[in-house]
């Protein structure tokens, strides 16, 4: 009667479903509003930088062979010419025993070669000229920030593929990206499915929960560098929940669906996926929470099928369907990043299957470690508040101590090249 | 003729800060629009979760003293009444003998204290009725989820100040949060004075460049959660200035200006300062770069004067600035966390001053380590695009080499409870 499904391991299904990735079209947006886009082609330097030889301080602009002979007993007098502010050019000739007051950026006169700052000169008035006094020599280039030492024209300064943050921008600013090249965002269509689900304002009756998962995913959605598109709740009644799913198809990148992928009477979605002629990728993974999550490609679109637990359904985006939207960005590392650290809590629980603990990061002695928190039934909401890791434990472990090693899975971190691997093989066998 | 500027360390500079902080009104918005901002009130649960006892999994509800003696040699018959799935509620009474067929999230029938699971029975008709096998005696409790076992009523989910992701709303739409008490973000005037600077769209010329800081500080503003508000740029004259300062300061909450605050003949803001009456509370920072970054106070308004260099500016942000703004939206770790890390490459220079140095941060056999990028003039702009930590060098030290432990500073963690220290005290004599 219950319907048996093959599991497979997590770095499988992530296979499965990185194999349909498609790379997002470009568009122009402006600088002002590139904040968390994704650079959709490299950035290149177009010009030197500095641009210009220049004045990395306030000071004067001399010829280091005036100076040649300079000290404490000897000091040389140059006569101070003219003074130019950053954005300014020297208006005169600058000719031997001369020098010109310059400010920090400002571009160095022609004729001058090295840079002394105000500290270490003394002026003087006379006969209605300005002279500074000189106590040490200077050597060619000295102080003076040269053209190209920081960026020379033409190097890539930041990939395609790369999140734009401030210090981004900072680089796009400096090159005259008044209007940015990003990826357009996929539009991520969300359905929650259950006749147990209220919406937000509706006042608790028995057997009902509120919908927390739809407004949670969109939030991930958001964070992953995509475009929520929110289609509201589905009842439990199949050829509702079949139009509803096909329509919105048709209007998204991918299409991701919470509840119904199981096997009860209810989960509608294995006969859906069925009816749409969708290819079912996986529809169990040797994993919890989240072991039901099935994705399916209809046409080379993706439907992911949540699990209906708000963990589970969280777990699930961040392993399946995050690497995918990340990769429609460009970005070449869309994979969450591993790290091996260390478990500050027991988990005595043996693990059949590959188990993911919500957990939060702490720093202990300079080492990474992960705080589990609370205890880890796949209901369990409120702990994803409280959560910026996941703690993998590998399938056919015994429990853990703390202070055990442990793979910790980084979720607030752009991502890695390398997908996750379970860390051990899925011993057969072992239940549903 | 040099102004004689005495410098402070890093820590009381954010101390002195820190003193004028304050938190900002609330407001209400929707729970769509939430994403990244603070919550102004701690969120407490309204009611038990889960908010009935309920079945975890697709099974059957029995009553427990039924399955007492069951055994595989001795198997028990129940007869199936009723089907009801999540969001129904059983309406017929459970007697003695009878089951109930319930799915992930049923709530529990009232007669029954039990759920076996689809895989443990087996279902046969006969005289039209439905009947379930089962082998084993179950225990009351056994497999149920109990009201409130995860969240009790009145439990504090989520403190105030907490940033808003995805996890948080979860927690938000299960208590029915509609509308979400967020603080109102503080609104943060930027200025870039200088006549060196070319707006994103004009063309290069000699001696000027283009205005990057005011780009790289907005969208730092909104990272940290405040509104940035853009003023434009100032070209060097001091009533332009001081007019359009004075203005500006009406209609913000904090007002950052890059540039015109070290001691040249065109840095206008020391002057601007004494002018408006404001009180300056430093102008002088014993850090490399950004040494002359100042901050001065008027009828206990902020105006943060940060360096004109693109590096000093974003780290005299992020140190000083930002836990200014988390502060307002009630953070309870507005500071950047600093924890003790591996430095991968050998920094020779020796740091009469505290040096701030972008790097990025990588793993190194689960311990933290970061990676300095580039050379470490204050005007490299293009290091900052693959920056997200600062290595904090004390002053007074000699060079470091690649696997010493140092003092890593993380800009994209919420934050720490405790200001970063200066690890050693400046120590007297030692230049500008």
């Amino acid at each position: 009667m219950v319907e048996e499904r093959t599991p497979i391991l997590v770095s499988e299904a992530i296979k499965r479903v990185m194999e349909f990735s498609i790379k997002g079209k470009s568009e122009y947006i402006s600088l002002e509003e590139s904040n968390g886009r994704y650079l959709a082609e490299d950035i290149k330097a177009d010009h030197n930088i500095p641009p210009f030889d220049r004045s990395p301080l306030d000071g004067f602009a001399v010829r280091s062979k005036d100076t040649q002979n300079a000290s404490s007993t000897n000091p040389v007098f140059l006569e101070v010419i003219e003074t130019v502010g950053a954005g300014g050019v020297t208006q005169q000739k600058v000719t031997p025993g001369q020098a010109v007051r310059v400010m920090t950026g400002t571009i160095m006169p022609e004729e001058c070669d090295a840079i002394v700052m105000f500290e270490l000169t003394k002026e003087k008035k006379e006969n209605g000229r300005t002279y500074i006094e000189i106590k040490r020599p200077f050597n060619s280039g000295d102080f003076v920030s040269f053209e190209g030492e920081e960026t020379k024209k033409g190097d890539v300064l930041v990939k395609a593929g790369t999140r734009i943050h401030a210090g981004v921008i900072a680089v796009l600013a400096t090159f005259g990206y008044k209007n940015v090249p990003v990826v357009k965002k996929p539009v991520i269509g969300v359905y929650a499915t259950g006749t147990e689900l209220l919406e937000l304002d509706e006042p608790l009756e028995p057997g009902k929960i509120r919908n927390s998962n739809a407004y949670m995913i969109q939030a991930q959605v958001e964070q992953a560098g995509g475009e929520a598109k929110y289609y509201g709740q589905l009842v439990d009644d199949f050829d509702q929940c079949y139009q509803a799913i096909k329509n919105a198809l048709g209007e998204v990148d991918v299409l991701i669906t919470t509840g119904g992928v199981s096997v009860g009477d209810f989960d509608y979605l294995p006969q859906i996926y069925e009816k749409l002629g969708a290819n079912v990728l996986f529809n169990k993974i040797a994993m919890r929470p989240g072991s039901v999550t099935t994705v399916a490609e209809k046409n080379g679109k993706l439907l992911f099928g949540l699990s209906g637990n708000p963990s589970a359904s969280f777990v699930g985006f961040e392993l399946y369907t995050r690497p995918w939207i990340k990769a429609y960005l460009y970005s070449e590392t869309p994979y969450l990043e591993v790290v091996k650290g260390l478990l500050t809590k027991d988990f005595p629980k043996p693990n059949p299957f590959s188990r993911f603990i919500r957990s939060r990061m702490v720093f202990v002695d300079g080492r990474i470690a992960a705080e589990p928190i609370g205890m880890d039934k796949s209901q369990v909401v409120t702990s994803l508040a409280h959560s910026d890791v996941l703690v993998a434990l590998p399938g056919g472990s015994r429990g853990y101590s703390s202070g055990d090693e442990v793979d910790i899975l980084l979720l607030n971190r752009e991502g890695s090249v390398n997908p996750f691997k379970d860390p051990t093989k899925l011993r057969s066998g072992e239940g549903r």
